[in-house]
């Protein structure tokens, strides 16, 4: 061990592998602890789920990012406990066991779960889209219901097979209603007997009254008449009561027959923000302005797993990943003052804006709060913007000939059920040899 | 359901998809079913294994291949009963109960099994690597072992889970030892922090007294000698008696501390073979030259699951591909031939030859039975028939352009450790609607 100070980051989304990016190759120890051995580029996981794009194609391995920074270490694991008077953390590792480390510096950055909001039957039967794990689940979930409906007679009970709801009218909800809507009367519908009815219906479900709550008035109506105009029905001021496995009700007592409802209306602090034993904000860490932790000694938090107020507005940053950037930016910055005795600096959002995309060629942007960009040319801008940011160039080539390919072809090849059945049975193998 | 006569075929592997595409769109109405909804490129699985290629690069959705013959229908499913008396089949699907179908042909390509040879310890603490679920599993597995490697002090715990076996001396046995050596030593190793020793260590074991079996003497030698130059250790003459979870144990008592066996020492007939009701060869369905069934009407088997003897040796055909193609391919023109009324043709082989390909540059190729090639111009050959063979432009484009990029830069994306987990849980929703 040398006797540079120890940086441990928990979590290898945006806001921990910006600070792992900016003390690479820095004197500093750094740790980075995650529950994969990659990185998840979370906005185009909904491409996943619909066959659009290989698991490979948004993540990123996390050794392959870090290969030049003999500074940066991982851990594949999960944090189970954090002690800030010790300025110690225990990591539950499925490969090694428990891991005890210490830290000089520790930078929170777990991100959020998901918000059923005390809901069971939606936590129990719903899917969330999370994560690579959530959006293969949801793949092979749609591809077995796609087979299940070709081979049903019973008119009502295929309709209830291709009725697809999405709960949640942002940015992810739209983008996963208008993919599945793709995936299924542009892709799917080719390769079935073209004598059958196989027509899906894909409803997207909002409480408030539109879609895109802090958008502008102009985009969300354009983003509504986009979704429409592509075959998608939007339910607005819809409150689901309950999910059962083969239906949604809402408030009003409306039932609708189907088998997927994929759950994207809230989320919530990670669980793991309760471990630093101090009071939360709305399930989150609070923060200053520094991104240090309220009461806290070299404690610091950043991205959706923290809260600090935006401008006095009475509400935090939303969960976005130029805030996470940003953040994590500022707590990579402040840890090298420190070694230096410097002051910190603080965090202010440079808001470049935001968008979502409906389908192959429809979607809304709001570029600086300024420009509103609908249709196709803000798709053009949408692809290029995540192209830019997409990391490493295997991706961002893979990405692009991907799209390419499915957007002259309507061919998404990724239709494939499978998974490795044997987890339960390999995990026994290695805690054997433990 | 038309008056036209059905053809059923079990398995969409080499033989039942050749059968299937030789059907398409003639006048018959063809049911092929499979317990996957993709036909599996087999002989790339190891790269899959190895974090060379994604797994939809080897998988070709079977609905997407048929989308243009509106009489080949697809059900997903396990046959679990055959009456040749009633001509019926039945299906178990896991998406939609129990099916009850009927034929006026049958053809049975459901393959081979793993073999074991009876021994228990094999069966249960080794890996295989015949479908992408396999793959899957064993890219998982070896991903986890490196992590867990990388923190594990103890140097001789540390070289057991750096130590890989791989059992069996044909193609895909070499194969498989040589990209893992690849994937540890010069792809892996990279990313690892470089003060550490992350060497690994691959073993080929084959029983007998050198690999390749069936090759000429020069190529065999060849083979060895290229594996060794990789830095493969191959152990011939190396009998097998038991694989524990952490170690393999050989007849002459030498014991190895591995955590990874791939048991790649033999395949057997399908049990499936056993649901005809008759007297199997060897674990395998006896057919006559004309691909028909002993001693059955209208049924008809051919690839690895079929026996019929090769030109007197005593012996049956190898379980090869072009071997499963042209005997599906005389199925076929036998079902076009009955229908016509016309007399039956008989299968004989034309052997183009067979190759072996070892790591990134080594190959050995026998073709034609005559031409011998060794090294790099070997494995160029191997590469472009593979790339030719390889079925949809997607697939080949992606494979090829994979190959380059990995070749060029050892840069294997495809590390990623991850599955659906939520497995289960679907599988009872979906009961939940039946």
């Amino acid at each position: 061990m040398s006797t540079k100070k120890r940086v441990v980051i928990i979590g290898a989304g945006f806001a921990g592998l910006k600070v792992a990016r900016m003390l690479a190759n820095k004197s500093v120890d750094v740790l980075l602890i995650d529950r994969n051995n990659y990185h998840t580029f979370t906005p185009l996981l909904y491409q996943v789920a619909t066959c659009g794009l290989d698991p490979s194609a948004v993540a990123y391995p996390i050794r392959n990012i870090f290969a030049d920074a003999p500074n940066v270490h991982f851990l594949l694991g999960d944090v189970t406990k954090i002690s800030t008077t010790e300025r110690s953390i225990t990591i539950k590792t499925n490969t090694n066991g428990d891991r005890f480390e210490t830290y000089d510096y520790l930078f929170v950055a777990a991100g959020s779960n998901v918000n059923y909001f005390g809901n069971e039957s939606v936590q129990k039967n719903s899917f969330s889209l999370r994560d690579l794990n959530d959006s293969i689940t949801i793949r092979n979930h749609i591809l077995r219901l796609f087979e299940k409906a070709a081979w049903t007679d019973n008119d009502a009970k295929r309709e209830a097979l291709m009725t697809f709801v999405v709960v949640g009218g942002g940015p992810t909800g739209l983008e996963t209603a208008g993919a599945l809507y793709e995936l299924y009367n542009n892709v799917l519908d080719a390769v079935y007997d073209k004598h059958d009815k196989m027509q899906a219906r894909v409803i997207l479900m909002e409480a408030t009254e539109n879609v895109l709550l802090p958008y502008p008035e102009k985009l969300r109506k354009s983003a509504k008449k986009q979704l429409e105009s592509l075959g998608v029905e939007v339910l607005t001021n819809a409150f689901v009561e309950e999910v059962g496995s083969d239906f949604v009700k809402l408030k009003d007592d409306t039932i609708i027959r189907t088998n997927t409802v994929v759950w994207s209306a809230g989320v919530k602090g990670n669980p793991l923000a309760e471990m630093l034993g101090i009071e939360l904000e709305r399930s989150r860490i609070p923060v200053q302005e520094t991104m240090e932790v309220v009461g806290l000694d070299n404690v610091f938090a950043a991205g959706d797993i923290a809260y600090l107020e935006q401008d006095n507005t009475g509400k935090g940053y939303p969960g976005l990943i130029p805030v996470a950037q940003q953040q994590g930016a500022v707590v990579a910055k402040n840890i090298l003052h420190d070694l230096q005795s410097e002051p910190y600096e603080t965090f202010s959002y440079f808001d470049r804006g935001s968008m979502a995309t409906i389908g192959r060629r429809r979607a809304v942007a709001w570029a600086f709060n300024k420009v509103q960009l609908t249709g196709f040319l803000a798709w053009i801008t949408w692809l290029g913007l995540h192209l830019l940011v997409l990391m490493g160039m295997r991706n961002r080539a893979q990405v692009f000939l991907n799209w390419v390919w499915n957007y002259i072809f309507y061919d998404r090849s990724v239709q494939i059920i499978v998974e490795g059945d044997r987890h339960k049975y390999q995990s026994e193998v290695l805690s054997r040899t433990n």
